[in-house]
């Protein structure tokens, strides 16, 4: 970098910040790996103090002096440089904290915290009523922070920018309108084509040492590496960066389901493979970061899907798994696994849903949030909305609130403006994927024969040494040539199903 | 407490340095059990901005203001009170951080990493003059820092305090030498006894998972709370006391030695126990803090030693022990694992050492550390000089310098003046355990049937929750009558193994 003191400031301060964000970090992975019972409202004393010490520094006057000056330096008029991305995103996220007045984060801290502990409460008794006030709040204090940060079309575009920063309602609805139209009948022909997977195939008995063995393998072998990283078990899986040499994921098992930890450590294991990738001298600063949440989910569900859910892919490791679990898979075709782990059919449950079904929970999500936020719904009507909802894209409707408004945590911890970034990440991911194949040949090849380095190396210097020097929307036409549209995804998903349900 | 608002400053400034040392415990366990191998640098780097931290605030200047102040103010007045004792450790530490000039602190800092890595290669080819340059540096600037800080008799004084507050070199050169004039003719006696028991006993295959079982189940008998902490494994077994309602302790497996993990087990559940006992209302205040490390040792050392290691101990556990290790322990009786379990031998390996000899290789230790603080003893000739104390106090010489004077990572890390709190452990021990027998009567009937819940708490009440109220010294002659003597240590050592070994 040039030799510029004012900049070297800057960075070095938001070292500092990422510095004890790692630290806070590894305290939450801690909390959901190790923590003794006991010791949760110390943890939460330790998280508290660090975020209070980071609040600080990221409020700090001197950012918007140093700012201000490099503004008008040569440093910041390439955007796309090491320099210029740097005081662009330092320079957003320092207008962003100051918007938001220090009553209103406080309250929203606290709102979300009572809001889980309402919403556990509310989907253990099926009771939606009991979440209302809570979720009310919750509803108020977001549509209060968009106002704070300001939008030009919806406010909804403010609480987006958290999670998906530069986009816009418009522009993810006009896509996500169109996916749907495409996908509700391409599952509602695969209902009615009358092909069935063995289903009871993936439900056999999978001892859990073995399933931790073959899928630890398995993400070592498409480059999850632990000599800088490891794999643990949480109720709730996740991926945790903490920092250069030290990437955390984690899953579940279940005996009796097969796809649970697999497809779940393929999952974490791309989003480690992200972080992984980052470059580490850049560590603390824009162009050493993820770009957004939904470029960091394209990389889960690549290898999750597009890879993991691939027949070359099995191909590759069905000897294997033979040997692993003979009692399950000994009298097993290829062709009958491969259809097992991608049977579609619409369900309640997000969580648990297809490759094709799954954009459509999304959706629903999506749009009732932005109708709650925009004040198009009330908060007591969520649940008679979402019922329909379900009914005119999956064609259920879920038989109580606990397995339907009440299944996620996200509305109850003030994470709104955060679903879309999954559908988003299924859509990212298939255009990178439709780019890497124009560049690097026909992939299943590799898949066939476990070479997984071909595509990680392209993801690598396509994606992840890129950090932010480019936004979401920047990146993905400079690696496909076009902007953000829905044609590969579907393409992918009609591909692969029309072939696997048989459809004319 | 009373309403000073001078004193409330003074607390929650403690609270938060305690606050920021709970976190850097954290970072530490996390490096020796769960941390990636490439992620040591990083965390360093975490390790060294939190110690800055609380750097800043130990030697914060208005510290010194509001103790002045306190000093004269009614809450100073009973130096056991729980204001009284606050001010008065705050004081004393204060005082000392403030006498070790900065850059002092910084080069022991530095030199104790260089050591450490120095004494590794040092051991592993078994090289003492690679080592010697290194050791003369860190034996120089401890001179310094014993100098800088003052001492009313000798040097090595000052560095005992930093581990044994209170407490002074000529005191504790007595009490050990009487011990040795003690131990010297008993371990000789053993020797020359004819009696050996079958050592292969503890020696067959015991599975590491039912070890862990076993292990964990009896640490939870003894009453370390794993609701409030939890076991794991580690090279070098060690307890963290990381906060309220977390405690931490490690073991370490050897399927083909049953003792290395049980007692390492009870020994850190005695830590832990100790941990888990402090007040937590007084979390981060002197009150709320164990009293010095060889308080702490006397908590460890008892449950390993004189319960775990008796035969009213394996009366309770052994119908259990003979059930999980049935091919190990099937044919065995339970006098003949008593006696295995209590081989008293003259050995080279401090920490493989038994409870008769292990006092022996922490005064060779402790003599030679003195030496070489107060200028008696030169770097370059403390090999020779410890093959000379093994052969006088135990018999025997080291073949070689690994597994003699480089066997421990103690001075290689400028931890000088640490050795003698080990001794000093199983001191206290001895006299609280006569002290708590005197009171309770005959525990082992309790530990017989179960019951270690009476000794447990006695334990609580007079030492657990004293907290620093008392200094160690002033603790002993408050629980026991009478101030530390060699007399119940050597009475137990004595009485014990004159019966096992059927002296006259």
């Amino acid at each position: 970098m040039l030799n510029n003191p004012t900049f070297e400031k800057l960075c070095d301060h938001a070292r500092e910040v990422s510095l004890i964000q790692s630290i806070q970090e590894l305290l939450e992975w801690d909390e959901r790996v190790m923590l003794p019972p006991a010791g949760g409202s110390f943890r939460a004393e330790q998280v508290t103090f660090l975020s209070g010490q980071n609040h600080q520094r990221k409020t700090d006057p001197r950012l918007g002096e140093w700012l201000q000056e490099l503004a008008k330096s040569p440093l910041a008029s390439d955007p796309h440089s090491i320099e210029g991305a740097t005081i662009r995103q330092l320079q957003r996220e320092y207008d962003k904290k100051r918007k938001v007045p220090q009553e209103l984060v406080e309250a929203l801290t606290r709102e979300s915290i009572l809001g889980q502990q309402s919403w556990v409460e509310a989907r253990k008794n099926d009771d939606f009523s009991s979440f209302q006030p809570a979720l009310q709040k919750i509803v108020d204090l977001k549509r209060q922070q968009a106002h704070a940060i300001g939008f030009e079309d919806v406010p909804y575009d403010a609480l987006l920018d958290d999670f998906e920063p530069d986009n816009r309602t418009a522009n993810i609805s006009q896509i996500l309108a169109e996916l749907r139209q495409a996908l509700v009948p391409l599952v509602a022909e695969i209902a009615q084509s009358g092909r069935l997977p063995n289903r009871q195939i993936v439900r056999r008995s999978f001892p859990i040492d073995k399933q931790a063995a073959f899928g630890q393998s398995a993400a070592a072998q498409i480059g999850f590496d632990f000599k800088r990283g490891r794999l643990d078990v949480t109720h709730h899986p996740f991926c945790s960066g903490m920092g250069p040499g030290d990437c955390r994921i984690t899953t579940r098992y279940d005996e009796h389901f097969f796809p649970t930890a697999f497809f779940g450590i393929l999952h974490e294991a791309g989003h480690g493979i992200y972080e992984q990738g980052l470059r580490t001298e850049y560590f603390g600063l824009p162009p050493g970061q993820f770009v957004s949440l939904g470029i960091h989910e394209s990389q889960s569900r690549m290898w999750e899907n597009l890879v993991g859910r691939s027949r070359a892919f099995w191909e590759c490791f069905w000897p294997q798994a033979q040997t692993i679990f003979p009692t399950a898979l000994g009298d097993v075709t290829l062709d009958d696994f491969y259809f097992a782990i991608n049977d579609v059919h619409a369900s309640l449950i997000r969580v648990e849903a297809d490759e094709a079904t799954y954009n459509l929970h999304i959706i629903i999500r999506f749009e009732l949030e932005q109708a709650l936020i925009n004040q198009d719904l009330e908060v007591a009507d969520l649940p008679t909305a979402w019922n329909d909802k379900y009914r005119e894209y999956l064609g259920i409707e879920p038989p109580n609130n606990a397995d339907g408004v009440l299944q996620d945590i996200h509305w109850g911890s003030a994470a709104i403006g955060y679903f879309p970034t999954y559908s988003l990440g299924n859509l990212y991911a298939s255009q990178f994927f439709e780019a890497a194949i124009k560049e690097l040949g026909n992939l299943e090849d590799s898949f066939r024969v476990g070479d997984f380095a071909s595509l990680r190396d392209w993801l690598n210097t396509n994606i992840h040494q890129v950090g932010q020097c480019y936004s979401a929307a920047e990146l993905v036409e400079k690696v496909s040539g076009s902007p953000l549209t829905p044609t590969p995804l579907v393409n992918h998903l009609q591909d692969k199903y029309r072939k696997l349900y048989e459809l004319g």
